[in-house]
């Protein structure tokens, strides 16, 4: 469905960088969910990131809900959120030699060269503030029902946060913090390598690590619905995500199957398992304990260090030194929308086990 | 969806463990794909895996094409593969406590105690054979268009293989591979680790790593359809998969935007990389390099070490020693079922690109 | 998606009606729904007609389910139903003259000449006896919340039959009736009509009428996937229908809004209209009412009588005098496959609202 | 996929009667398509109709292409396209008795009384106007291609319009007409039956008929997509539409096969059928012939006369006489709407037998 994703609860995305707009249609939501849009704009601040780290773009992010909510709640009937493109310099791009990193010749070759080039057009990172809108709507759902998620920088040039601990007062932290780290020490280890790449030209990647908490068992479609299928396919769709993993992930390599499996618990009345090494998901399915996984975000390919690429018009080769605004790293501005794509996704399994209403059903 | 997976090219799955049979339909296949029974035969064989380091469970995956093939070629209806389940002693498994790491109890909470829970049920790892031979058509209809897709192991307890080096020629080598490694004296280490863990009652983890091979520039349906989502999405379907990471994947969260941007280039009128760590994908579509992504497969969770477990029918805490038949590892058997999800996503990419009869069109 | 159908609740079709098989595989169907098997022998027992109107090719239509039910219920996971093709004849059919009003011709432009022509292969009528047994359950599905569908035939060759009354009356009549007619009288006459087609060497065809009895107000996913849409989509699939319309439909076009408007009134505690011209359905929701609709079915374009046509592989003109089996009219053996169908959409339907466990949610 | 409707070419519709605005989202569209404002322009003006026949709310549809538009042409991307509610007196519409013939009960059922109940809500025939906006777009694609559609009304109270005639010619009278007839008298006193309708506070129904000029043979994806499935489920969920006949359509029932069955011939090199009995289409795949159907539209249910009804919120019965503006007739307005659909649903057709690059392809 290219531009559209999810089952019962879906998002349409459209608009490009420097074209009038960027939106999205949010269709499927339960009817009354309270919209609140100041944290609307509180999630938008959080994608738009610090001063100090990210790019001189200082757009303020103002969207306009234009249907789909009536009288401050969600009405069921799509929701199509706008934000207007005020800052754009389009004089700044033009078309030149490919950016290394960046889809200017993919894009050229897909579309015939119809596509709109400026600034990264419909692939650039613009295209989250609408997924951090949407998705801040879909976690006021979440909310009551007693879902929470969060998103931490996990680690950045070899620089660790704190793990999880207990998460809902994480999860308080992280929704008040301007730089989402566990740990202030580490936050600040964390800017200091930004920075430092950025007085060098070039910029840094990062681990980030998301956190699901109170997601009932029984959710998710498999054989190819699984919670890790429907969580993964959105989340590659953000620019930058070159990996995931869940639990244990990657370290499963090194395992043997005495350490990987989770012995399973009564806790009172509750089925848990004593670690997570499975990231809350069995089978596909949550199993009630919080789901866990990891998300690798590259460097931003924006960098002002020279490189070398081709003009794909004039076929020359080419020297690049990019000018202009440019962020020395994403991750940190990913956090808010990975947790805004794992809302929307956590909201569509709600709707496909308890239907439309499932606001109105608990267990 | 569920069971179906695919936009233009569809794959729907069904079947349990221990019931009468499991297969697929594979829905939106080009006509005119000749299908060749040997090598779906040769492809089941090696998701079977060598008998040292598999299950004693040594059924035939004896298969039936019972529609959708005429004189020998794909007619473009659907293709329904059944294989039928005949060596299953059902009365190994009965209802017990949880299997730690296994979809036991996430499965009893979603189908509210209906399911098939006998070995697994849906949630074995035996639907994977209809995938396989789904996938072995899908490899044809690409082998047509000069496409290829291998799948190694690329490193388990610590023992690493080679990287790809060239990789047509890896591809015949793995083609015709019982254990799918480039260097034959790193498949002796891993399989002696496997045969350590086995003698312990224990199981052990890997990781794989694919390559697909020329794939021509402009694949891909981004926002969300990207090459990575759909491809992500899939291969998080198959039991026992945690972590997925394309090109230099979670090594990006160590490296500056210098490292990681692969400098463009010209080879005769072609554009390449010189490097790839972004796996031949920018912007959620190919760029003509291989796709090159690694997958996390955890350990298999049935193991003959006590486990700690409760039974929740009973509401007990239980100690758990399984018997019967078990992997000690099931990470070279995914090497061909990542293959043949990767084979249908890319046929669904070609589809989507150029039509049903992406066949007929090369670029 | 071809040949899957559905939102939550899907049935992908496959099939030719001269290769091995035909069959459906039904997906998302709550768990916990009785299978009777003798239900849906008798189903594909009424789609295949009485003998005295229906084609000689008398195959017992013995099915067979290979996976999602266990204990004699809906598992919740895939359920495949296989009915082999026994009684083939395929030297009665061979590649020759276009046969017109059938799809020789359009099938061979789209699948390039690789489809299975024999006997129309997958544009054979004989998909609808999957469709059928499918459907069964699904009506099994149903009745456990009090729905009823039913269909008669409501005109042929300018005989018309009652009108519904009573419909759960009518129901059990249809239920037990070799030919679906309220009025036995009618049904007498309209098989005369039929012989007499036949005795010319010709064939007729004829108006369904379907009662949806029980479904409460609320269901229709509006914009796109009001409920006529979704019965109207599912129906036009099956061959030989050519036309459809919701209560008063094309009546509509000689009516004044005072005479088309349903007065809206109480029953009790129940919101009812004292008229029905709507069908049941307000805004592609229903409300309450019971879902009336008729569905017009061309006559069998299998004729004995000489047709002109063209050989498209020789490209010369031909005139046709097909030999063999046919049936002279196979509306009345629509009627069942036209429930099915019904009953498949409701299913989805609720599924949509209530999710997965429809069947435990009542309103 | 509720408000998402297509396969490779979507549209997704959003917004409310009384919102801020309605819209639409184009996807897959091809890239290139050249965008004419004027044109949509026109087709949104012939979508408002006739003064005399129409509504006094003389909104003038003033639209905004937001995105997916790059120097004149589509890239390939989105095209969001919104349409702000200028000219909207809320105060005339406060929630009150339901509206019979309108979808006020069961919206309010299926909401749960969170819907925006204001002039009909999402259930407004405003919606229709960004439908009409997008499949403009899509029009001008099929145009490229040589394809044309035209829907005029073919009777009105026991008024016939002249069948189509020689299409290439109605289409450019009625692509250039204010009321969509093919004869000029009988549309005059179609208008006086409506202004009668209206003079006695009343509204009156209508029947319209729609030719696709131009489409190649093989297009279509049965069992479920075919092209009367597709077509019959966007069609139906245009407001007030309640029958749809393809070809010969409800005619049928009184058919023998000898007459239904189309003769087919040669024209030169081209396959053509003598007669067009079933509306170009056998099997559900395209056969060359032009694509022939019929659309049932019901009188407006707003009406001056006085009604019976409740006040489901009071849970008492009402009398009900409407003010305001009311259309007395809507079905010559349809007659855009139902182009604009079709349009849409042949590029979607194209797209999965082409490719997203269907324009670029012709046979």
């Amino acid at each position: 469905m290219k531009n559209t994703f999810g089952n019962n609860v879906t998002l349409t995305l459209f608009g490009e960088s420097h074209g009038q707009a960027v939106g999205a249609v949010l269709d499927g939501m339960a009817p009354g969910v309270p919209v609140d849009e100041e944290y609307i704009a509180k999630k938008l601040s959080q994608r738009s990131g610090l001063p100090e780290v990210s790019t001189a773009r200082r757009e303020p992010d103002s969207f306009r809900i234009v249907s789909g909510v009536f009288e401050g709640k969600t009405t069921g009937t799509p929701m199509c959120i706008i934000i207007e493109n005020k800052d754009t310099k389009s004089n700044d791009y033009q078309r030149g030699p490919a950016r290394p990193g960046h889809a200017d010749y993919t894009a050229f070759v897909k579309y015939h060269g119809y596509e709109d080039y400026r600034g990264g057009g419909h692939f650039s990172g613009r295209l989250t503030a609408p997924v951090v809108a949407a998705g801040a709507v879909a976690m006021q759902a979440l909310n009551e029902r007693g879902i929470l998620i969060c998103t931490h920088i996990k680690s950045c040039g070899g620089v660790s946060d704190h793990a999880f601990g207990d998460i809902p007062e994480d999860f308080i932290r992280l929704e008040n913090s301007a730089y989402p780290v566990l740990d202030e020490a580490v936050g600040e280890q964390m800017r200091e390598l930004t920075a430092a790449a950025a007085a060098d030209g070039d910029s840094i990647g990062g681990i980030l690590e998301t956190a699901v908490y109170g997601p009932e068992a029984g959710l998710g479609e498999p054989f190819f619905d699984s919670v890790e299928s429907l969580i993964s396919h959105a989340l590659f769709s953000i620019p930058a995500v070159k990996g995931i993993e869940f639990g244990a992930g990657f370290s499963f390599g090194k395992m043997h199957g005495s350490e990987a499996n989770d012995p399973i618990d009564y806790d009172g009345s509750d089925v848990i398992t004593r670690t997570n090494n499975n990231g809350g998901i069995n089978g596909g399915i949550t199993n009630g304990m919080p789901i866990i996984f990891s998300t690798a975000v590259k460097p931003t390919p924006s960098i002002f260090k020279e490189q070398e690429t081709v003009d794909f018009i004039k076929k020359t080769d080419e020297k690049l030194s990019l000018k202009g605004r440019h962020d020395p790293a994403i991750f940190h501005r990913a956090a808010p929308v990975i947790s805004a794509v794992t809302a929307l996704v956590i909201c569509d399994l709600l709707s496909m086990r308890y239907g439309n209403d499932f606001l109105q059903k608990r267990q």
